[in-house]
């Protein structure tokens, strides 16, 4: 891994246009990692470009330092392209190649789509990896960069509570506050700027939690009326099916969605159960804690409670 | 500090019977830093006791190890009390003094009621202070006394979201990780074991949030009848106003929940403003950020709302 930080900084070094790029819908760690380099690269007399191809981009991320530099119109005339936790090169949405380009990222499932490819699936967060890279090479870290990696580093573990967190990441965070990351700061950005719309809809979803498979699986609704009396937008939803799997008992939290197309599912498990399995059998995807699928011109929530709850039944083994 | 860590080592060394005690109705930083010495001590071969007035204990905390030993029954013929997270004596729920107390704790109002008193208000957690005895005095810490330490220090800082944490609080954190404390595991056992009634009753209250002050003040209600129909208990209501608070545009959110006595008052502020004045004015207390009373024998919750508007429009500084 040394000698791969070493091998990206020199090609870094060469390069004079740059553009930093991360993937379709990002999240912090994305949006983070990208930015991170923007002010290093700027103080080397760069000319440095962020893309991301989302409109708009998350709002919640809008206190990241140099978050209004994000473009979604790609530059011309690029010497040099990385990209960040993007695991395949058609999530980047963009058509060509560039003539070199360093993937940077800690998905196992990476492609290796890159020129040089630095991978470290042991990594929290893509933004570890950029921390290595740029304390391998000696590369000052400045107050806006160390706040961006830290707040991919705590979006990307749920402000350290995944798996995840071991001492490698709480020793990367005293090494950002001592940069200059502000862990409150970040927190009262991510957290305490919600939407009185989110805990409406909270309160109309929560009253249809159902349990069943002893518990074991809890469901939730949230359907279009639910969203228009509120006032919620989609991204409202997105906590939801995290807050029903934290009851004691449930081992898969299921959130039902009414979409325009259909009704949208979207599963969470805590310990064991795969519920990818269960979003593959209807056309979806994900992974094995996290998953979800469009159940397509379906607009019966019963119906699709009864057919997923045989499924899920067998994903929580529960014997009955 | 070092000074004082040695002396009161010195002091446990030469004790035979010795009792940990924290403060009535005791969080994760009480009970977590009580509980960290335990094993250490019975390792080096004391008689020790762990002692909390409270009854039944937070059952939140129940993973936390040794906790079954804690005992509300105070032993006799103690040579040696240690109290953890305890501003004043009274707040312990013991009659007598013991022949020697050790007082540790980071609360800037603390009464130095021990005969050794170790005080570090700029330490996140009691906890921290503990670590950094043990630490100076070179003992081995355990998993199970890093796991009671680590708790301790999340539940106090909110998982490392306060304006607490520094750089010394994420290397203490990449310390006890090294020494076994899992951070998923504990973060499973205090965040993923939420109660349905809970979700239920944040339903029937989060219907009820009310902006006012240019929405800078959010009331939230909870009722007996809330209580009643979602089989919610009092431990239940505990998150709500905090949840209120972090509407974007709140400085200060208001509970306001009927209790036998009348209606009782939670107050939290976000940046700037003081509620404490609030609450004492109403003849309850807190701090600047989180406080709270009770008005007694008054039940008509719009009657007190038109009262606190006029307290709280005030310390918003919103001119009308």
């Amino acid at each position: 891994m040394q000698e791969l930080f070493k091998k990206a900084w020199e090609k870094i070094k060469e390069a004079k246009n740059i553009v930093l790029v991360s993937h379709i819908n990002p999240d912090g760690d994305a949006l983070g990692s990208s930015l991170s380099l923007y002010p290093i690269l700027k103080r080397m007399g760069k000319n440095v470009k962020v893309f991301n191809v989302t409109k708009p981009l998350p709002q919640y991320l809008d206190f990241l330092p140099n978050f209004d530099k994000v473009t979604d119109k790609l530059p011309k005339n690029v010497d040099l392209m990385i990209s960040f936790d993007c695991g395949s090169f058609d999530r980047l949405g963009i058509d060509e190649k560039p003539p070199f380009l360093i993937n940077i990222d800690h998905h196992i499932s990476n492609t290796n789509y890159g020129d040089i490819n630095i991978i470290d699936p042991k990594a929290a967060s893509t933004s570890q990896v950029v921390f290595e890279m740029l304390k391998t090479n000696g590369v000052e870290i400045d107050e806006d960069s160390a706040t961006c990696i830290y707040t991919a580093l705590v979006t990307d573990t749920g402000s350290f509570q995944y798996e995840s967190v071991n001492e490698k990441v709480f020793q990367t965070a005293a090494e950002l506050v001592k940069c200059g990351a502000k862990p409150d700061f970040v927190a009262k950005m991510l957290f305490q700027r919600d939407r009185l719309s989110r805990l409406r809809l909270l309160a109309k979803a929560y009253d249809t939690i159902e349990l069943c498979c002893e518990g074991k699986v809890a469901f939730v609704e949230v359907t279009k009326e639910m969203m228009e009396i509120t006032g919620a937008i989609k991204d409202d939803t997105d906590t939801i099916v995290n807050s029903v799997r934290a009851i004691a008992s449930v081992e898969v939290a299921c959130m039902l969605r009414e979409d325009d197309d259909g009704i949208k599912i979207s599963l969470r498990s805590k310990n064991y159960a795969d519920v990818s399995k269960v979003a593959v059998k209807y056309g979806g995807g994900g992974h094995i804690r996290a998953a979800g699928a469009t159940i397509k011109d379906e607009f019966d929530f019963n119906k699709v409670k009864n057919m997923l709850k045989e499924d899920l039944k067998e994903i929580v083994k529960v014997e009955e």
